[in-house]
């Protein structure tokens, strides 16, 4: 085999694709290079093929073996050469092949294979790592992530508050802590619930690593393999995956256009136990629906009288743009009977980087949740709950939120505005009157995989509806997260999307009633 | 009832303790108080008996009942009042109370009764948090806890790097970031390890909380409920904790006064299939010990033959206060048919409060472990990993470690010394060359925990042996951690130490054979 080329015209590099598999395309076009690497088809100097050649000979889209590319640069497989190429790198072959163990190199004993190795474990839709792959793209601009904005991050006051912490005496913020959190931001929160209108003593805040970590350790508390935890159709992928690792059973609970419907709730757990009720009541993730006051106080009626508790999320109720705020569920069943477990985060009001969130609960839970995150990760850092309790201490919450507001509206509008200027008889939506979310319908029949499809060719990213849903539902919708994202990214976005929608259209009216191509694997 | 008495002279408040029970005394104590003040029996403003008192009334150490209090006070239900005793706050029958429902204010709905909620999970043994409460005491002088000197910390350094973080374009180390860790503090690990003898490539250094969060993570990508680990005896406490909580059957490897005895680990592994072996081959967590080249060679070995993952814990091993390094396992078997997963932490080298260690492992655990790290916590502090990347690439480490050696090798020989002259006859012990911990024999048939019973009333705490054990043994023997105390409170608390020895051992002689009254249960 000369070097530089990939010997004789071999333009698919023998590579074969399991579109049936769970694995993502580009991961199965990763493995094969690794394999052809170790097995010595591909030696050290060998030119890859060039993205477009490789992806017409598999039939694939030319960003799925982009991101295989990618891949195999990042370990360091293959050197990216700007005009040039793609070529594989020198030593590689000492380093172990994933997958097939028959290609491994030689040596002692015998090759672990570790997959064999590994705890079953619910496998993630592959759809989400083929969408976070696109949405890390340059050039695509991505409606994926509900990232708050950088430019509002308070930065400045935080590196202030920083070298004020790791000023003389500060070692002792680099020091262990109690899982339960360090004891002032603990105080600094109830004091701040307690102006919110939720009055906690400090020792029912319990600090976890983002409200992702508070989700797992509830998780890992209260379900055993079987159990049922009822959730909102659609609700929180992340939610998901967790109650889904912890074993659970997932229901959708029944909902009409104004959401959660209590009463409905109410019969079906007559029929059935539950073991928990997760809801996201305000600004939700993903519809930015906001449930009424007269059924948040149905839903309270209804766990009490079946004594299940309800996971109240609240990662954006501070994050209104228009309108009154409805009291939280904590509010309305404070006291020895409540059923509410209350979750929030600084990710969204502050940034994520710090990874600090934090749980209501009773003393029993607080105490179980201490034991859990013991075993998980010790504690979360004092040095960030010093500075984000200081911050509170201040006062500078309240002045930073209100500034958020201008920005987040001004997202939300021009999405909206771009949205009915651009594609408005094609979708239909309700404007959030808070959050991050928009949640729009696809009108006239088409599905969100679909139009996914096109919209990466086109260079936008969003979240197919049905990645959200337990059952199958939401294939007509899809998620656009506005807030991270400046108004003009946001209109580019949407015209990049109109146009996917309408060539999904076209291509509709052309062939009329015909299966999309690859409706479920798709980058 | 008059306000400010316990009414009719009850000086044990009718508390009744279960001394069976896996509940600590102090918890008892303290649930009781809150069930009387639930029932009205204690209302607001009413005087708990003296702390003498109650401890007498109850038949138990007065530090008891002065853990029992602190909790109550640290939740508000409670005043402590300088030379007028202890009072009910007003106000608290609106919180839940623990335990007994039937004692729980009215209300909509059924009472939760949330540990029945709880999904079930091994429960640790109780000594655990007596010891961590005692450690936790002001006036005593804790051998528990192996920290890292506070005084040695870079937090100067640290101030600045944070600094220069924040400036202008900081807001990105703000923001998520990818699970698997920041790539810079991966190269950086990676280029570490390289110039240690362990060259791996950064896409093989996986970036966790801690390396709690590192074992608690693997133990979640292989265990399965049932599997089997195998451990050193005795070993991290730690990491008991977290194989138990995972469902593992731990048993203890075959080994002699060299430690780890490879030959007879074989023959184990040639009888019953074993999922993990888990060792920490240099300065051993508890005992300081440090496997010899030639074992590793054949641990590893054997591990190969059998194709059995060995995760080697290293957080000490840049710690060596004499003596030449031994080769780590992991660079002794690096390639493709390595069994070794690395695990090791900045919480020992540098501060524990960044929550940062590290994994090196094949690619295919590493996306495991990244998948599960998605689900508990997101990612690491990014800001954190920043600073510490920096501080690694501008070679500060190397000089940092140069200055801690003079510190610890001070404090162990402080402990020796103290050892020698105050107790030597009565305890047998070997020196570490390295790490944290001093592993002492208790001689003439003592027990730990009696000695522990002895010295908490004394003021000062260390870790009986059977906690480190799986299988009852240890009892002979206890740990001290040197790392934390300077050379004056090491020699003060051993005083302590050798009278509590004493007074054992003066109470056997004058009752021989006698078993002590509370072995098992002891703050």
């Amino acid at each position: 085999m000369s070097k530089g080329t990939t010997g004789n015209g071999n333009a698919d590099l023998g590579l074969r694709l399991d579109r049936s598999s769970r694995t993502p395309l580009y991961r199965q076009i990763e493995g094969g290079v690794r394999e052809a690497v170790a097995a010595g088809r591909l030696i050290a100097g060998a030119r890859l093929p060039p993205e477009r050649t490789l992806a017409a000979a598999l039939g694939v889209d030319r960003t799925t073996v982009v991101a295989a590319y990618r891949e195999l640069a990042a370990d360091g497989l293959v050197h990216a050469h700007v005009g040039r190429g793609t070529t594989v790198a020198a030593g590689m072959e000492r380093f172990p092949v994933q997958g097939r163990s028959d290609l491994r190199a030689g040596g002692a004993g015998r090759p672990l294979d570790w997959p064999q190795l590994f705890a079953p474990m619910v496998e993630d839709d592959p759809a989400l790592a083929d969408i976070a792959a696109l949405a890390g793209r340059e050039e695509v601009i991505s409606f994926v992530a509900g990232v708050p904005a950088a430019e509002t991050y308070p930065t400045r006051t935080f590196r202030s508050l920083l070298a004020e912490a790791l000023g003389p005496g500060g070692e002792g913020l680099l020091q262990y802590c109690p899982p339960e959190g360090y004891g002032p931001l603990r105080e600094a929160i109830a004091a701040r619930m307690a102006r919110l209108g939720m009055p906690v003593p400090p020792n029912r805040v319990f600090i976890c690593g983002g409200s992702q970590q508070g989700l797992y350790l509830l998780a890992r508390a209260f379900i055993e393999p079987g159990d049922t935890v009822a959730v909102e159709a659609p609700t929180y992928v992340g939610a998901l995956q967790v109650f889904r690792a912890a074993g659970a059973r997932l229901v959708s609970m029944p909902a009409d256009r104004e959401g959660l419907d209590p009463d409905r709730l109410g019969e079906m757990l007559e029929r059935r136990p539950i073991k928990l009720i997760y809801v996201l009541p305000t600004f939700q993730n993903p519809t930015g629906a906001t449930l009424s006051l007269e059924r948040r106080q149905r839903l309270l009626a209804i766990a009490r009288r079946h004594a299940v508790p309800v996971i109240e999320d609240d990662p954006y109720g501070e994050l209104r743009y228009e309108g009154e705020p409805v009291p939280s569920l904590l509010s309305l069943a404070d006291g020895p009977t409540s059923p509410v477990v209350y979750l929030s985060t600084f990710s969204k009001v502050l940034f994520p980087g710090f990874r600090l969130g934090w749980v209501v609960a009773a003393p029993p839970l607080i105490e179980r949740l201490a034991w859990v995150k013991a075993l998980v990760d010790l504690e979360s850092n004092p040095l960030a709950q010093w500075a984000v309790a200081e911050y509170l201490d201040r006062g500078q919450l309240d002045g930073h939120l209100a500034g958020l507001v201008p920005v987040y509206t001004a997202r939300r509008d021009a999405l909206e505005r771009a949205l009915r200027h651009e594609a408005g008889e094609m979708l239909s939506w309700r404007a959030p009157a808070g959050g991050f979310y928009l949640w729009v319908h696809l009108l006239g029949g088409l599905r969100a995989r679909e139009v996914l499809a096109e919209a990466s060719r086109l260079g936008v990213a969003f979240v197919p509806g049905d990645l959200f849903h337990v059952d199958g539902g939401g294939r007509d919708a899809l998620r656009l997260a506005f807030s991270g994202l400046p108004p003009d990214q946001i209109e580019e976005g949407v015209r990049r999307l109109a146009a996917a929608l309408t060539a999904v259209a076209e291509r509709r009216a052309v062939a009329p009633g015909r299966a999309p191509v690859r409706p479920t694997r798709i980058v």
